[in-house]
């Protein structure tokens, strides 16, 4: 199996188990699960998951063990991009092409969802993991990553940096402590749940991270080189809206030739970061690769 | 002491560790933080919390081991209170008399500080439970019972519920299940936990639940008895207001002699449910009478 193949069965199987999470129930509150399942299923690329199983497989092939907080980690994205989308925040009508959650749902409908999957993240990750017989501390440990990388000192801190620094972010530090936080924290608890659960020793945990870091920020400069020199069809969104909305972007300050040649040089570090495993990460380098060339 | 001073004790006691647990932070995301405080310190009556570390008293009279928990509660029901109150839900510009989250900090902001307290709900009850040393299994059981009870099945459930059946709900068993749903999930929660933590036996495991659960209604039917015959005043919002919605209430469905009835059996039920404790749950038995004679 090449590695394209192995992603695609990776993704394939990250949404069966995504369906089998969220049932839809026939029940007086059936709205709810609709909701939830509308987002989760409009066509999300899987990284988050993706990138939690591979980890974890440096260190046991089985990797289904790590699925609930894989599936746990894409609910917590997803719910983070409804709550995006609504009218109060970047009032987008459109994700990935298809109708945003509240213009489909109704905005109340849209803010219970968000919430929903939130709370689904921590039943399933919790309820599921204990199911498959996982030492409760490392269940535990997971937990705690989870949660504190989608806190206020995470995820949701990102984004009210991004809210309230708009049209102001005018250095480097600032925007990388904002991707640190909005999409890099996701992104480098889900590297290190896996490492988590795989019981990595300290070296191979602080090795799966620096890998990590180096992959989401890369994530965040190609997605503003894209923004730019990206194909609208193959995006599902506008090129260069970033620039209409005035937001800093890293072409913004550094330029789109320097903002390529960092991407280069963070998936470079990042790959390197793997050495210790030897033949072990031949997957998580080729994920990098594969995100350093990825259009959409 | 007497029970309203031991009440008062703990309420206080709450307070102080809701302060240590939410920091005011001095970084780029300072603006969630003031928004997280100002609901959280609104002025809410603590009953969740109290409730918790109260059945956690009748196994072991030491009951910070079980803050984090009863905190975790309190900040569950602060977001979801918050997220009500918004434009699109039921469009409240007011809560216990001062202005609402979103009035005080904008929509965004307070969707933002419901979303970053579900989250901090479960930072917390992780990380501090860890260092307090509880075992493991039962901490993730406590984890498991908070994750559901505020869910799809439990509180957000409930709202939904509550949401699109307004006007339609004609019948008690409808009622019922939505305010088992809405508000009794967690305050069963509250008292599961309890139970769990101190390690309950399943008989005292089952006998804390049924007292629960017969709380939960009660205080919901004390709710709509307060919304005819209470005073404005004291309870921060006007009379009647459930009438003016046209929301089924148990006065609407049987009557205020009939709720008045009901209300009193439930409570002399949950009080019943006790009698294996013996002497051990004196306090529980104060908190339901209480509650039975609350005017806010």
């Amino acid at each position: 199996m090449d590695f394209k193949e192995k992603l695609s069965n990776k993704s394939i199987e990250v949404e069966q188990y995504l369906e089998k999470y969220i049932e839809k129930k026939d029940n007086l509150q059936f709205r709810i699960y609709d909701a939830m399942n509308y987002s989760v299923f409009a066509g999300g690329k899987r990284i988050r998951p993706v990138l939690l199983l591979s980890c974890y497989e440096v260190f046991d092939s089985s990797y289904l063990k790590a699925m609930p907080f894989a599936c746990a980690l894409e609910m917590i994205h997803t719910y983070s991009l409804i709550h995006d989308d609504l009218p109060s925040m970047d009032d987008d009508d459109y994700r990935r092409g298809k109708l945003s959650n509240h213009k489909k749902y109704g905005e109340a409908t849209a803010i219970l969802a968000g919430d929903a999957l939130l709370n689904k993240a921590f039943e399933l990750s919790i309820d599921e993991s204990l199911k498959l017989n996982i030492d409760n501390s490392l269940i535990l440990k997971a937990l705690s990553i989870m949660s504190n990388a989608s806190g206020t000192e995470g995820m949701i801190g990102g984004q009210v940096v991004d809210m309230f620094c708009e049209e102001k972010i005018v250095d480097q530090d600032t925007l990388r402590y904002m991707h640190k936080l909005k999409t890099g924290a996701i992104i480098k608890a889900a590297a290190s749940i896996g490492a988590v659960l795989g019981n990595a020793s300290q070296k191979e945990q602080k090795a799966i991270e620096t890998y990590a870091e180096n992959l989401g920020l890369a994530f965040q400069v190609r997605d503003d080189i894209l923004d730019v020199i990206g194909n609208a069809d193959k995006l599902g969104k506008p090129i260069g809206s970033d620039k209409e909305n005035k937001k800093a972007t890293y072409v913004s300050l550094i330029g789109l030739e320097e903002s390529k040649l960092l991407e280069e040089k963070l998936i470079k570090e990042a790959i390197a970061s793997l050495s210790i495993f030897e033949n072990r990460a031949e997957f998580l380098k080729g994920l990098a690769n594969f995100l350093l060339t990825r259009e959409y």
